[in-house]
């Protein structure tokens, strides 16, 4: 159920239907849009009735929203969602620019993260990827660096100003994720680990959502949902392949997922090529299709010293490669009326 | 690795090579066999070196096991792993019994639960499903009744003597769920948490693990692993269908799973038809299929009212067709020179 | 469309129905059944106007047929098809006996053919199978003995009793395999040559149609309906496993889709665990989930130096497990009330 | 087995080594390239015995191939091939340029198609598609126009210049599309009917191959291999998309498989973004991807009254959007030095 408030509706008045909603036992989320606020309803405990709410002050409409997901869906916020980090320039979604996310796999150690820092952030990267807490098929392999890897790289956003984005796995790797990173990734394992996403949910950082192996179109918004659900509606989606009989690749990209999330929702989506593919010479050419099918971002990996990598050497691309890559990323987003910005501004020391 | 023991080897021994391994910075995993004991050494640090392991006394010899599952390998245990419930005569594993879990998807209530319980238990399940922490993919869908749920099902079994399986979705559950419940069940769509995989093998209950919707056999097999990682070796592996293509039925059961688990792993496998297949008229057939092609046992969803379910009507079926389903079951598994038990004794008060 | 004709309806009226049909252009198939005739409309010119038809002397009713197969449905026939072999007890189809159809891969030799023969026989098979034409994935691998390989399975017919089912691959062989064989088996890789499957529809030999690699069971059930658009309603489907993600075998057996082909068609179903796993040890336990499952039938390759095989050896069962295999399999069709079939009862000399 | 001939090997030494090599029973497919002929070996009956062939004048290396493709792999041949049009100055394939193939899924009537026909040429494609005969999942859909079809096309061919793509079903339907089209088609549905990949490897017309719905690379390049062993080596791959779970899309459209295609083999590949995705909304962003993964061309369905469209309505983009598209196209070809044609020059009148 969504509430759509009049144009001239004044603050009072959204803040006095939300009390309603929230007095009849149901939760409120206030969505400012550019010409009007809307109101989703969410709850457990049935459906509202919408008697009452009809006529309260400011109310211009109360609208069903007939997709299980309500939050993430474009009924209820038409304008696109666009991350924003407080302090820089940098924005993720909106439609009008290709945000780039580059980095390790695992961050490693201080001198490896720092080198692969160095080169992506001079190639133009605004965010830096890299592996703290990493989801290993073996309980038996490298495991990542953990508060450490944070740490290290905290400093590299000191230095590069690159905003960080790292996965947190459960409620501990969560609560140290939150304070030292920008952006809270939710790997693909995770996507249907509803406690962990309503954890992230409860926090206040962005939240990036990897796309399950074997997700449709409709449980990976509702992933997103479970976030919004609790409040947090800076979400931004990822594909990074999903899993079939192909054979030739590690995962098989479906770049179709990103107009159909487009169409119906608000929330940006990325689009990451290394583990789509599992193949470094697969990379480029599918980060170039992944912004001419439209993706708001490329996420993407980037080693110096791929075959020494402990994880996901494979797949990991030369910072070379990466330099040449965003020339022409730059280039194919601009016929889609896109920008790639290179460097990111901060205003303020960050942090 | 793993350190096979002389069949006259002493106790004394046994330990004095798990300490030797510890020391070396690993983990010692004290097998006992039916003829001998076997040490499985796992670790976070590369290889051990088998030089002086080789040479301690009570050794036979020192293996490599190339799987990268190792505990949960026949390699390392060549006879079935029996899981026994303290106080009954219930066992899941061995190749000689098939074992039965029936009960509803969610419990709802305490009328719903008994109502359910007692025409299984009349039917002869020795054990009794039913969620408590429910993993739905809408977070406005209901969650289950959390704690309420367990001390349902304690009741039910004191009553009925049934042993409880339930889902644990995370830290805060799974305390409960280990508190309350004979098996800790983690859900297909946390098959890859590995975190709650590694705290569920910190608790002493009995584990089963969903094979997930997209696991191969190989992440099957390594989520028992996580599991056995922590020192707990008491795994039961569940298949409930995969996703494919396929659209008559909502997954695609794979049966073959069963007799391919059975050559690597020593570890028992259940066979769920009622996620597998999603439609109540292919249930009892599946089940029957499963008993056929090996399976240790079945799950199967069981409801006096599925039209009013809260989750999984469709799929549920009537305690009328469960009871029936046993008879052709226990025949089946003769012709396997296996047995259906039915029902449980328990020795003592449960609990 | 279909014409439900009155019990009492005279053969005369039924023909007159007929008549009318097709002079609007359409074709009409008389279908008769235990209690009464159907006649099934079909044609490529759009929908029948039921008007006159409904009064022609006759008819019960006239009934709009939803679902894209409608010779193929249940709604159409209610009961079940049964295939039967001149001149013999064999039957396929009719849900009280279990046919079991074995033999090699490929028809290699008059030596190997004749060995295998011989002990399939002695077990009790009442079908051979063997390829002549072979379809390859690799253009360089040996694709069949052809029509030799026909006339050795004619000799084993003649001194065994066995029928002989074997596949045909375009206008050429059909044409070869319907003057030598008792079955003429389109491949999965065949079953959406819509060409092939009419020219087969053309033929008054029992067609049976394996599930294609990834076809859905409403495609799987239209490649029968154009078999039967032709004229021939003797129709058998085989499930032969399905493409997908899992690796542990050749493809994935997909057992579900028995009890979802016997509620939506009247068609008989068998099951083809050799190909439905690709590995010897699974073809047993697989065969035997088959018939518990209730399938029709089983298809199984049996080579007695599968070593040496030209094509599919390891997924080729030795002489002595099919001997065993069927009296487990009997015992399992007992359970569901069914028959398996031991030796073929020949009448007249075979043809 | 391939022979590679010294760089200043006479046509009679190429002419003697391939006689040789027939007359021990192989076939020999001589392979001119820009600097050397090399000279493909394929063959039914096990391997060749390279001994004699290394001295035979002219013959620089005997070489093994070890991939189950052979003419199709780039060991054989690293130049791309080049398709040319004679009489035209249209190619597809050879890495600089990119084919634009447009046109309706069926030609309905000869409005209908020189309505498009006219609409696409003026946008500037150089290859005209339409359905003739189409294989549908339904006996009782329509099956396209037949020769009818092929005449109107061949009007379109004579009027615009643009050559014309149409599909193959069977012998029957080949020879007439070999008479009077310019690219045989071979549909995703018959990707594995080797006896009609080998007919049309008897015509001396370029061959397209469409990927089947679950094929893996090396059976999409088999297909092609199949044609190619009799003698044809104009082969052109198309990838159309793969079947999996997801449900967005009809298709999911495997971009990966261009990089892979090229790493592997000389054959152009195309993408066809229109069965790849069902979707009239996807087709656009789905070609841009499409040229930016680096295809060698795109296929794309085009009506102009999708509505009323006989097959595909809700794939088929408008003339109007096909226009823009063109641009987009055009530009991100650019990106990697690429060019996209517009319109087609005919040298002398077309046949």
């Amino acid at each position: 159920m969504l509430v759509v408030m009049k144009a001239q509706a004044t603050p009072e008045q959204v803040q006095a239907v939300c009390q309603h909603i929230e007095q009849l036992g149901f939760r409120a989320h206030s969505l400012p849009g550019a010409q009007r606020t809307a109101i989703g309803i969410t709850g457990n405990q049935g459906e509202v009735d919408r008697g009452n709410l009809e006529f309260l002050p400011g109310v211009a409409e109360v609208i069903r929203v007939s997709k299980p997901y309500k939050l993430a869906s474009r009924d209820v916020k038409e304008e696109y969602t666009v991350i924003r980090f407080p302090g820089t320039d940098a924005i993720i979604g909106g439609g009008s620019n290709v945000a780039i996310v580059a980095g390790p796999c695992s961050i490693e150690s201080r001198e490896q993260a720092f080198a692969i820092a160095d080169q992506v952030a001079a190639s133009g990267a605004q965010f830096f990827r890299g592996g703290a807490f990493k989801p290993r098929t073996s309980p038996y392999a490298f495991q990542g660096l953990g508060l450490e890897a944070l740490q290290i790289m905290a400093e590299i956003r000191d230095r590069t100003g690159m905003r960080i984005i790292t996965e947190a796995i459960d409620s501990e790797s969560l609560a140290m994720v939150t304070e030292y990173a920008d952006v809270i990734q939710i790997g693909a394992r995770n996507m249907q680990n509803y406690s962990l996403l309503k954890k992230a949910g409860r926090t206040r950082k962005p939240v990036l959502v990897k796309r399950g192996m074997s997700a449709t179109l409709d449980e990976f918004l509702m992933s997103a949902e479970y976030v919004m659900s609790e409040g947090n509606y800076q979400v931004i989606l990822c594909e990074r392949g999903v899993r079939t009989f192909a054979d030739h690749t590690r995962n098989t990209l479906d770049l179709s997922i990103v107009p159909a999330v487009q169409r119906l929702s608000h929330l940006p989506i990325l689009v990451d090529p290394s583990h789509g593919t599992g193949k470094r010479n697969k990379v480029v050419p599918l980060a170039r299709a992944a912004v001419a099918v439209g993706a708001d971002g490329i996420m993407v990996e980037v080693h110096h010293q791929p075959e020494k990598a402990l994880s996901d050497g494979p797949q990991s691309i030369y910072p070379e490669q990466f330099a040449e890559m965003m020339t022409e990323l730059e280039q194919i987003a601009a016929v889609l009326h896109r920008h790639v910005p290179r460097g990111i501004h901060v205003e303020a020391p960050a942090r």
